[in-house]
């Protein structure tokens, strides 16, 4: 959060004309995050990282209560142990980073630096679990991981190394499995829809969209500001296809020897993106009140000739209200208010609060909220009261307006000649036949893809056509340009 | 945790006939860390990661209010950044692992997994700080780093990944650098003290020992139950080093640039091992109450005929005590209560409670202490208010214990011929000259080090002479085993 007075804080880009140049400006001039001289590699700076901790500290409440324990596991996964599940290693190898020299000598087998942990935790798993009494066991941790992608790195959304917290459980049953599949895609709703102020789309990843070796995937699909698809955190029942690859077997009750069924889930600082762009506007970012490590700025106004009480002022109110609220007091004296205000503007504050001479004497304060700039005079003495419910209608608000913007960007498509218009600035919402052609021929043919079955839309099965070949519809599906 | 009735409980070693064997046996029959696949790296299972996590919410409380904040940095260093600094990567090329291939391209520049990030940091730190304004700057980050050593790799006490917190800073003046230094130096002495039960010295190290691109290294230094010493975490003062290798310069208040200076310090996992070593006997681990996952575990006593009764005591007694301790209930129906003792003891939680129908009855529990074995029916009615006092008595009778077995391990060294049979299981305490080339003598001759330059046996010159040289003694040095 170092910002000098040479540098200019103004974006520059317009959100409405050119959202990607847009979104590089704002995270870069807001001091929230900045590349590596690593390419792809990022670095988080602690106003973004305090966002992540606050998000950490929200998942591992729910996780405990579901029974979740966290612990580590190695960093370095050796490539025996990565090509053990079949599809799982053909999916991941393309972009492992992959460690073959420690000190000065060649290593024997080349380690792969984690691009995800089943591998390496279910070796584990192998050999703590032996009865019904061991089940379920539900791990998880809070790691970094490294996926050597090819395409144009973009901070947050697009990065080679992220941080996530990776689920991993297994069950006796296969109903278990699934039942834990749905809490936890409930949790991931909970927290990006009350929190980081996300709506979003609940559904199933197509075959050829899931997880390198899951059964099937479901997850959490966003709209960014472009209409572009991006997806969100993610759940994978992997079946048996892990326990059997990795011969994780249990006596049951029956004392016969089955092997367990498994999930895996995550969620990664790509949520941050995701956050930062859906509200950010063209004076920065906006940070949603329930997940912002500053919830309310006081910015004091003053000459020189009522400095002192001004700054006296603004100090008994910073003591009043930070019991209750993440706030802070703006003092330094070498900035203007002007400046000030943009400052906090860039980095998405909710809540400003301007105190001047008059509003001493007259014992007020002026609120100013962030994402409509809306501007009151508010006594004092009912400024705590205030200041609450501003936050929640600022939260309320946040997520109206993506919810809105949601909407306002899914169209219905009939014909396959439509698809191409729709999908460029839009979701296409039609039928699907179900054929992995049909997917394909989409894939090839436009710039779009299924991107997931919705569960809301598909609890009876549809009326319609598939949009591809005319066969009746086996499903409704989004299909969509992924960011 | 998961422990099946076929595996052996009992821990065969005697701690005072073998330590080595004994702490490794003790570390995986108490099911809290395993081996991994690759050579050296570990699997922290949950029991062991829930004393990191309260260790981590300790130091990050200390550190904020130091106005230190957390972020996190590229575990990917390239190979032209970990160079700048020439001892540094004297010191660190060693143990580097190294990154060469993504995906499957040969990388133009390979990359080093961090082994520290100073390097990887004070890149950043160059572009951040501009004015006086920007300082102090104080970054910590929690992450995994990975050396690869090639001595036995030990679980927590010697591994080549490990995590830690690694502070970084950046000051205006030296004098303020310094007094940081003190501060941490106090919280990491704090921390092992009054929570990890840890005594220790804290002193200078010696130019030969101090961190590669340091100015000087202070650190605490730990006993081992042989006898031998090992380094718990240390603050390094950086100096100018960096900062001139770097470029990390500021406008000072006078207008003139200067190269800011700077401290790193760190507190890693190998601290639990330490914890482990030093308080486990032979029946297990002991866990130190202020840190324990578990502090108490209820192990109901029953017969079929009064089981309901004793169970349902029991769980009253549980849901009494869980508000203020944390507290396990081991209701398990297919486990005998002496297994349960066994496993608990062996887990090391501090305080059993038995609970079976005569105390039922009497309306009293018995409550057994893990350091002690100390056996006392406590009533019911006074249960809360003994726990709590128990608990501190047992946290302050390890660190008593700990600190008996250092001080009677210490031995006043005089003669160069004596040092060879102290340090064979005691730290000889002696004066050295500060000559580099007796430090080394003793290093090649003897199977020891000067370990530290204690502060408190160093406020004023020493009176006596170097046990090597025979001239006159510029400080009194410890001299151990290392471990």
């Amino acid at each position: 959060m170092v910002i000098s007075m040479s540098e200019e804080l103004g974006v520059k880009t317009k959100k409405s004309e050119n959202f990607n140049e847009w979104y590089i400006e704002v995270i870069k001039k807001s001091g929230i995050a900045d590349y590596s001289s690593v390419s792809g590699c990022m670095v988080i700076k602690p106003y973004a990282y305090a966002i992540w901790e606050k998000i950490q500290s929200l998942l591992n409440e729910r996780f405990r209560k579901l029974g979740v324990k966290n612990a580590y596991f190695p960093l370095l996964i050796p490539e025996r142990l990565l090509k053990k599940e079949e599809e799982h290693v053909e999916g991941f190898s393309p972009e492992v980073a992959w460690v073959t020299i420690g000190g000065s000598s060649e290593l024997e087998e080349k380690l792969a630096v984690r691009p995800t942990s089943e591998t390496i935790m279910y070796e584990s798993f192998s050999k703590w679990i032996r009865s019904w009494r061991d089940l379920p066991l539900k791990i998880n941790q809070w790691v970094n991981v490294v996926r050597w992608e090819f395409k144009n790195p973009v901070l947050f959304l697009r990065t080679r190394e992220f941080l996530w917290q990776e689920g991993h459980t297994a069950h006796a049953t296969k109903e278990d499995a699934e039942k834990e599949i749905e809490e936890i895609l409930e949790i991931y709703r909970e927290i990006n829809e009350e929190y980081l102020a996300l709506p979003s789309v609940r559904g199933k990843k197509t075959e050829i969209e899931k997880f390198a070796g899951a059964e099937y995937t479901v997850s959490i699909e966003h709209m960014m500001p472009n209409g572009k698809a991006i997806q969100g955190p993610d759940s994978h029942h992997l079946g048996q296809n892990f326990s059997k690859a990795f011969d994780i077997k249990f006596f049951d009750r029956d004392e016969k020897e089955r092997y367990v069924w498994q999930n895996s889930w995550g969620f990664a600082t790509r949520q941050l993106g995701i956050m930062f762009a859906v509200h950010g506007d063209d004076k920065g970012l906006i940070i949603p009140p329930r997940v912002a490590p500053i919830q309310v700025v006081i910015v004091p106004i003053y000459q020189e000739e009522n400095k002192e009480v001004v700054l006296n002022g603004s100090r008994k109110l910073y003591e009043k209200l930070k019991e209750k609220f993440s706030v802070h007091l703006d003092d330094r004296d070498e900035y203007t208010p002007g400046f000030k205000f943009n400052e906090w503007e860039l980095k998405g504050v909710p809540l400003r609060i301007e105190i001047g001479p008059r509003d001493i004497e007259r014992d007020q304060v002026v609120l100013v909220r962030r994402d409509s700039g809306d501007k009151s005079s508010v006594p004092i003495s009912k400024i705590s009261n205030e200041i609450e419910n501003t936050l929640d209608s600022i939260q309320k608000s946040l997520l109206e307006r993506a919810k809105k913007h949601f909407e306002e960007h899914i169209e219905k498509v009939e014909k396959y000649e439509d698809l191409e218009r729709i999908v460029n600035g839009k979701w296409a919402l039609g039928g699907w036949c179900g054929d992995p052609a049909c997917e394909k021929k989409i894939k090839d043919e436009t710039s779009a893809k299924i991107i997931t079955i919705p569960f809301d839309l598909n609890e009876n099965p549809p009326d319609g056509h598939c949009v591809v070949c005319g066969k009746p519809a086996k499903y409704n599906v989004y299909i969509a340009k992924s960011y």
